[in-house]
């Protein structure tokens, strides 16, 4: 058999792309635009809080909640059209001053909170008064009634991550706005952290939930800051991230929710992580510390509640060159990339540390490993 | 507490505003766009048969394979920027020549053909040699090599359906050429029809899938037919969809493919569907038959071959008016919104027929039930 | 530190464990009993159908279905206690005489058929009919209201297989009559076959079901020898068990029934398997054909219709030396085995056919592995 | 059609029954034993620690480690022939006496340690160090190596449970000693406690476990009881249970290990649950507190450190009749229930409590609801 060898005009072919164009067909073999690997239009950059905060202020002067539906900041990825950080997911600023409220309502993204600034403020979710101090994470999941609530004296001001973008991207948004400003806290239903909050141990009395999310929607960062500690006592971690954990939904062990993963990790006094790279966009706030990040070839440096973004398939290497140990957060789109089992992940000097094999197992399942391979198990970690 | 009740100026505000934007920040409060459900930016559209052959053999008069990598017509939805049928998939026209072959090649898009023309010519998935016969639907998921091959004296025209679109919003892109033109086919390895295609009957020296869509990469129209024409003798099926199956992945019970759920109905001589609507977007192909949908309240007339396509969240309804079964191949983006916990479905009247209850019971968890519930069992089918 | 030394005289510690004896406790170092692998009480056995087959009729003309819930023979492992041909399932052997039924009633434990010998009787499962032939599969899951009818004139003859022992074992047993001597058929249910027995295709309309057994109760034995004899064509299977099929649930891929899994297999004429042994209790039914299998170092011959057990962890193969196909039905408990982490195989030679890697994985993880390796894919059928 | 009415003579049936018993076969409708629910062998029963410790420090002076592989006493149930407090498993004592060991082996049963008395005596499992403190839960699942070892200046007790009376049924037990009397630590492993722990935290450079098993293998009490307290706080628990956790693995939400799960409960001074009950065994220890239950129209008077058992199917109610708060430790054989579809639970007066539906959507499935629903959410604790 041998290919077929069919040649035309240039015109003849022209007249023929406008007869199709007008019956709305496009010849698929002129254009191309096949790349060989992913190649995001993001790219990497960090907003620092000595400019964020400033204009969260200010914002806060300009802008009444009466006004906006919510009082939010956009960080906006200079090489996006769609006004977000990253690709599937916004990083934005969001601010609430003594005395005001978000007004409840639900969305089909999901979304968490990271909080900066301001303890005493708080998230109510479906009836559960949730409280919001530095670093705690918040989550109001996809079609869950959210509202916010500042009762203190100062701003309270968090991290925003939602999956707005992939929602859009999607056409599935729903919207919907309670009945009332504000939901009533259900007395009597307990805390999600009381509930779900400690290890390995779970509430018999509770229904299953139908909910693909965790049920445990308040993260206090005094737990993760503790386990975080007790980790770096044990010398333990990894090569790639440190030592980094995931928030997981207990009910399940998988993540927080199904379109984000969240994480925290420590970069111990000095510790330089291994570069590695996936297929998923990862947002980045620092919870505390100072250091710098080189994320494609392009160094960030970072410190105290900075935010930084790192696109998909773009290597990434965490250097803390202070002498104090630093604390980042990150949520990334991994669940999504997981879910329709497009994820990978590569290391530089081939060693592995991901928690997905499945395009790994594909690629020996077909013949063609492409060189990965999993991180030994405890007792790797890349200090010193 | 009360609503914050900041007023500025116009002025005041747009020289904040350019500030902002001098440091990549977007306030979110201006601009706006949430909408109370999907709106999907494509429209209905038809693309008729008696359009698309011509144009396929004019293709393959005017460009060879030698110069394209496939030979392939896009079908276009008006409204769509993005050269495809509908927002997250293409429906396109494939066509090869007698004694043309289409190049072996692997990516991470997820693809799917429906033979509409030509009987002989032959796929070849990871050496497996898949025989082609109209009807049937071959599978090439994501990152299985292909190459496609015609050895007949006819043309192969067949519709490919691809996540393509989807696979380039999410940034997760991968491609490679095959280190030949065709792959040779592994003798002894089986069909894997033979191994999977009979119902309830699994080979049990296989070695688990280590991927997640279906080792079943052939499935005959003759045995669907078969299945279809069996269960219409026993007056089987639902009130939405008639007599309609989903090709399954016979290792799970899942869909085909993770990205991509396929069917196939039979609309019986004079039946009428009900409305429903779900979210996610549906390209329709007529494997044969005469009738008409109802979508989104445009009316679109279909016979034999046709294509059309149905957006997200947009009622639809099948009218089969001849005096024969009309059989309708269609394929859906629905296990991604599952996947991600987005899916919905909605019948006109309240009834439900659909498969996921994430939403329905998400809705009674948190007291909102939507109004959908389920159909009955078997015995239901809205015959006239 | 160093082990204790304690001494005590025999008076003493006699002394002493009759006061244990009478505050209901019992020394657990005196006994031992400890085995470092299984070791079954049951014996390799098999039961001839020349002996069975003149026992049931007799059976038919001592008893009559009035007097007895159902007319079964129990074949009886000479080593068990229980009655039963292994250690948590029965293999019986059960008639119905023409004009008879066996009343409605369901129980906790689940049961199977496997037709031998008449054509035209049928169980109605939840409404359902299912007719029955020889060879043919027919399942009654756990808790399904089920009962027999023959109504042509011959006797119906079927293997009856059930997970009883193990139900009464876990004193988890359940029994119900039904308010009537027989169901009511349920018109317009749709046959499970028609519903559920074509490979790769699912009714879309049918509720997911809430149970976890297969709702496809019948698979007739003449898709399963086309089955067979397709793999037979493209030289398939594998070295342990030849060309081995298993009857799935098509809703999940997994076992038909939670507690027992079923097989059918054909062994081409001159095949011979290679040892394996695996921790599951194994109950085998000769559809038809001639040969030996060698079970625990024991020969057992057998020919159409015969049953034969294999006691768990017993090496077996098996030979054909005829000159036609045998086509052996089995059935075992490794679902049991699998679901609580108890499952091992292990082939002689290091070769691994199984599916299950559980505790090959567990051994590897903590550093021990067993040896036991999985076959390679396709193409490597045991052919002599 | 109509029933068979064959009568025959005693003498022909003898006669006949002897034939068959020499063939072994037995005929199953004699006999009968079916019962409509499960009845358990077992009856309910308690053991005191006044009386358990000093048998258990007696034993240490007639019995040396070195002549006992384990020094247990094994609380024997009344009723049953196997030894065991209950059908499947058994709940046994275990002393360790200063400067002892209990040498490395492993086996294919379960087992937990939940520590009655002493400090500071530890448990190695596959190398990793696991303290142990009263209260406390150890576990040393299924194929891991353990040994145990006391290097305090008292005796360390424990209570043992272990699923070997399953493990037996099921003729599943492999069992190996280790090279050595113990293992080595293995430095740097870190502690399951240190990266398990924090409830919805998990490390991401460790391996996806390739067990079934919780990775978590040390429970504390001090977080147990911190998570109760919290709860007790908050007015939280249901009325079946009053605040009971199950202990699970935070890989996936599940129980503890496939074969047992295990629960903490906290009684608040006056509490009285509401009688209910379930097809599973389970045996209770009173950590602390006083008070009784009502099992099976039985009265057990329960204290600090005494143990009790509940046999399968038979209904129970906790009243803690005292001023301070009651702590009850259980485990059940309810994952093997739930894993082969035969868990059923029922309250009296009809509230649920239960996590699983299975059998009650089965029975709705079937159009035949036993009666059982769902406990509402939170909120309604059974405080008089």
């Amino acid at each position: 058999m041998k290919l077929s060898d069919i040649k035309s005009s240039e015109a003849e072919r022209q007249d023929y792309y406008a007869q199709l164009r007008s019956q709305h067909i496009t010849p698929a073999w002129i254009g191309g635009g096949i790349t060989r690997e992913p190649k995001s239009k993001a790219v990497p950059w960090v907003w620092h809080w000595r400019d964020l905060r400033p204009q969260a202020m200010r914002a806060a002067q300009l802008v009444g909640t009466e006004q906006a539906e919510r009082r939010v900041l956009r960080l906006t990825n200079p090489e996006l059209p769609g006004l977000s950080a990253s690709n599937t997911m916004v990083a934005n600023i969001q601010i609430v001053m003594p005395g005001e409220i978000a007004r409840a309502h639900r969305h089909a993204g999901s979304a968490l909170r990271l909080i900066i600034e301001g303890k005493g403020g708080y998230t109510v979710v479906n009836g559960a008064r949730l409280p919001m101090a530095p670093g705690d994470l918040v989550l109001t999941p996809n079609w869950t009634w959210h509202d916010h609530a500042n009762d203190t004296d100062g701003p309270m001001i968090w991290l925003d991550g939602l999956d707005t973008p992939l929602v859009r991207m999607l056409e599935a948004g729903f919207y919907e706005e309670y009945h009332k400003e504000t939901q009533t806290i259900v007395e009597g239903a307990g805390s999600p952290f009381a509930k779900y909050g400690e290890g390995g141990l779970r509430p018999v009395w509770e229904a299953e939930p139908a909910t693909r999310y965790s049920p445990l929607w308040h993260y206090p960062m005094s737990q993760a800051r503790a386990a975080l500690e007790r980790l770096a006592a044990d010398r333990s971690g990894g090569p790639l991230d440190g030592i980094i954990l995931e928030y997981t939904n207990p009910v399940t062990g998988g993540p927080a929710m199904p379109t984000i993963a969240c994480y925290i990790q420590m970069l111990r006094a000095g510790e330089r992580t291994q570069a590695h790279r996936s297929v998923c966009c990862t947002n980045y706030h620092v919870i505390e510390g100072r250091g710098y990040s080189i994320v494609g070839g392009t160094r960030l440096d970072w410190e105290d509640k900075d935010v930084f973004t790192v696109p998909t398939w773009t290597f990434r290497e965490h250097v803390n060159d202070s002498d104090r140990p630093a604390f980042l957060f990150s949520f990334t789109d991994a669940p999504v990339m997981k879910a329709l089992d497009l994820y990978r992940e590569e290391a530089k000097g081939g060693v592995y540390d991901g928690s997905s094999e499945t395009r790994a197992r594909a690629d020996r399942a077909s013949g063609h490993d492409v060189g990965l391979r999993r991180d030994g198990a405890a007792g790797s970690a890349a200090r010193p």
